[in-house]
């Protein structure tokens, strides 16, 4: 299959306006063959399509969502993240079926709207199986997107236990009849997966280490499954202080920063993508830019479940690699990354006076 | 020309659900004739539209626009309001035929993306004439669309003669060549306006007094520009206090709030509707209700031009009542009202830790 794309403008940094105008795209199979100026002969070409008023830009990459939520996508009224998750997370019991048609929904809809990348935090509770990961791989596999896969693990809510601390007798209430997987067996799980998937379908597939946060790990997972990744040259994914009650149990419960206590851990780098970042102060930013660690961006999640602004201004100045993430379909409503441009080019202009600091409608371009 | 809608939802307040389910309407010529649970004969239908898995609302209100804007949209990066008019303003000297074209291509983005009225805040300059009102009716006739159109128009610029007491030198740099339309001339072009197109078409077409804001017009013209609209059984729409510049500048000349002003002016009521409303403290907030005068609120350009957050909850629990506006494209980039309610119903819910005050999808819907 080949597709002949005439007189386009593609989208060029170095180039004075942005872009080069009237170009001509070959596309052979799955790669771009030659982009061009001069013109390319339609010889042996499937498909042609008329480019005029029209501009290519490179595929976007979702940074950060949770596949299965897009069976359960505009379930429930906006309430704060902590509530949210308690229904959220009955849900559970999909068959391996049922995971793979959520995973290639989302990649549905992503290659439909212009993006050709995602990081699947994927979070399956006690559905996290050997067969749960094949199903998800195997549907990205098929669907044709690149995608990095980072299986969702909780070992030790911080959250809950200072909760518990605080009254005991919520101990009784809230007692789960499933223990959470020990932070050993999932390691041997991440390594079993690494092992068979990672850099798989040409390097298309890739595995990531998925601690939940900080406020639901226990050290051992954290620096346990980056150590994992590592070996086989992979990365980690984890959400970081996306709500005030997170960044205020933590501190309690340590006497310090959440991100503080990441870097003395030693599980930041630039191998290490963190969703959110909400409750970041200015130190926190500080230590982020210090260890290139990497920051994802969730305007939709973060407005729809009223967790914050994330101090996107202060990272991009200094110098923080931010990615823009949609999140899952049930906090965001969809996998559209034009959608998360949008609200990332809006929502900060009224956290500074100062225009110029403003997110270039460039700099989210940058991101997505 | 007949439309036979078959067994679709219809959005209806009353219902446990909020819909009733299967559903079948009848749309004869440009009116509903029937919407039956029973089946209605297809018999000299010209077509029939499957509902099946389809909601039918009512057609949505943008409530605040400008459309000489739909021939400048994404011009311009995001920049303070004060800074962006400095631009957007120099652009004057319209022909009848580009401003017809104006209204018209806004009318069909609203009429494709199920938006059946709009009241547009006709900003034409010095290009304000009886040719150009005509030419703006005549498009929203030949459209099908309802519209309202108030005619903007600035007489008195308090902020400029803020900054001109304060530096006296600028009066000579800003000098204007051309003298804005007196607020007497205005009055008589408005008493025209409203004999010839208010009610038009079947009452699809209205007349309103437009008054540019608060903050630009001099007394005379707010309150004879409103006895005009009252005369005719019409309204007043208005800018107030869309940024924090105007807020101070009207309390710096006045004393109190700008809001307050209004009411003693008697210029506030359920006929009039006032856009933005940013910058209320709680004491304009009781007056709005108090007087019944209508908000309509902006998100995409109080975000885009970074003017704030409106009070919404506060509004929507003193039982103001709330419409929703696009704003021009120029400071929102479409006119598509899902967009504005997407925005509406996700930026609100970090202004408040309470989720119960947060407005719900219903609200929102309420507002659009």
């Amino acid at each position: 299959m080949s597709i002949l794309i005439k007189g386009c403008a593609v989208l060029a940094e170095g180039q004075p306006d942005g872009y080069l105008p009237h170009q001509n795209i070959l596309i052979e199979g799955n790669r771009i063959s030659r982009i061009s100026p001069e013109s390319i002969s339609r010889e042996g070409v499937d498909r042609t399509i008329d480019g005029r008023d029209r501009l290519a830009i490179p595929g976007l990459i979702n940074a950060h969502t949770h596949s299965l939520e897009n069976l359960s996508k505009a379930t429930k009224e906006r309430v704060p993240l902590e509530l949210w998750l308690l229904d959220l997370f009955l849900l559970e019991g999909f068959s391996a079926r049922a995971i793979y048609l959520s995973a290639m929904l989302g990649a549905m809809e992503m290659l439909k709207t212009g993006t050709t990348a995602t990081l699947d935090h994927l979070a399956l509770g006690h559905d996290l199986s050997p067969e749960a990961l094949d199903a998800t791989m195997q549907a990205y596999a098929d669907s044709g997107i690149r995608a990095g896969v980072a299986p969702l693990i909780q070992d030790d809510d911080q959250v809950m236990r200072a909760a518990i601390a605080a009254r005991p007798g919520l101990a009784e209430l809230l007692d789960d009849d499933q223990e959470p997987m020990a932070a050993a067996d999932y390691i041997e799980l991440l390594d079993w997966f690494f092992r068979k998937w990672h850099r798989a379908e040409g390097v298309r597939l890739r595995c990531f280490a998925g601690p939940g946060g900080f406020q639901w790990c226990s050290d051992e997972l954290l620096q346990g499954s980056l150590e994992v990744a590592r070996r086989y040259g992979g990365g980690l994914h984890m959400h970081l202080l996306e709500t005030k009650l997170q960044a205020l149990v933590c501190f309690d419960q340590h006497g310090k920063s959440a991100t503080r206590v990441m870097k003395e851990l030693g599980v930041l780098g630039p191998e290490v993508s963190l969703a959110h970042c909400v409750w970041l102060d200015d130190a926190d930013v500080d230590i982020l830019a210090e260890t290139d660690s990497r920051v994802v961006h969730n305007p939709a999640s973060n407005l729809r479940i009223g967790s914050g602004f994330a101090p996107i201004i202060d990272m991009l100045e200094k110098g923080v690699k931010v990615a823009l993430g949609a999140d899952g379909s049930a906090s965001s409503d969809n996998q559209i990354m034009f959608d998360a441009m949008k609200l990332a080019a809006l929502i900060h202009n009224v956290r500074s006076t100062d225009h110029r600091r403003w997110p270039s409608t460039r700099d989210v371009l940058r991101m997505a």
